[in-house]
């Protein structure tokens, strides 16, 4: 049995009692909140986001660099005026390294990944203000409040950078 | 008063009753799944995740073409071995058109997005097409079941499609 045909038999429970059909596409909190994939994190309850507040855009590490065509689309076509950057402890890009991931993917895959940044993080505070100031200098990206986080996946708490 | 210090307020509470401290790196359930960021998808909710379960990869549209990083270190990595590709109606990427776009941007900014591509969808049964076949014929994604859906905004439905 797949995952997906479980997700199928839990997606008919949640619509059975869907009452969210109304909603309008642009969010309602105008705000963008960028963070991590990682399994432990639900941005939605550790914020309080309902469905209709906010976009929330994920990738490996929470990376801004790979979330500029979303952040742009976010604010040119729907209105978004706050970013939020979400990394997070115990983050897997904070234990890969660049060279030797790229060997282990050739290694397994047989393809050649050396053109592929992996974005990986040695530091959270480092990668949090990087990926702040890449949003507030961006030339695309509109002057708006740009606010860095860490959430702790042992006490699921966000904790503010100073950018 | 900024959306950042209300999420600051309503992480107080998600973090007062928090007991998923234990929870392991690996998603439990070893999967990817992939989905839009529009703010009316609550993933989680819709498919029945809790902590811990999957990795969740959002971005507009839901796009897997900007999502292979996060794929392959998401397999690579953290031994994930199922994918789910969900895009959804009323998407803004149906609204979009790239040509328009990228000049609204330039003229709301001041910058030239020409080298962008912003991955706009025409129709959804073919985007999620494109997507599980991008994925199911790459070589450094690995030979995982991969299954496409449409999710209903009006609905809360995920209607799967043949690919």
């Amino acid at each position: 049995m797949t995952v997906a045909s479980e997700f199928e038999l839990a997606n008919q429970q949640y619509a059975a009692t869907f009452d969210k059909g109304h909603l309008p596409m642009p969010p309602g909190r105008k705000v963008f909140v960028l963070t991590c994939m990682d399994a432990r994190l639900d941005p939605a309850k550790f914020l309080g986001l309902e469905e209709g507040h906010a976009h929330v855009c994920r990738n490996a590490g929470g990376r801004a660099a790979e979330a500029l065509r979303s952040v742009i689309i976010s604010q040119q076509a729907l209105g978004t005026r706050e970013i939020v950057v979400i990394h997070h402890t115990d983050c897997g890009m904070l234990i890969i390294k660049e060279d030797e991931f790229r060997e282990a993917v050739k290694k397994n895959t047989g393809e050649d990944v050396s053109h592929v940044a992996f974005l990986t993080i040695k530091d959270l505070q480092e990668s949090v203000k990087t990926d702040v100031e890449l949003l507030r200098k961006h030339p695309a990206v509109l002057d708006v409040p740009i606010t860095g986080y860490i959430y702790d996946v042992k006490t699921g708490k966000i904790n503010k950078v100073d950018v």
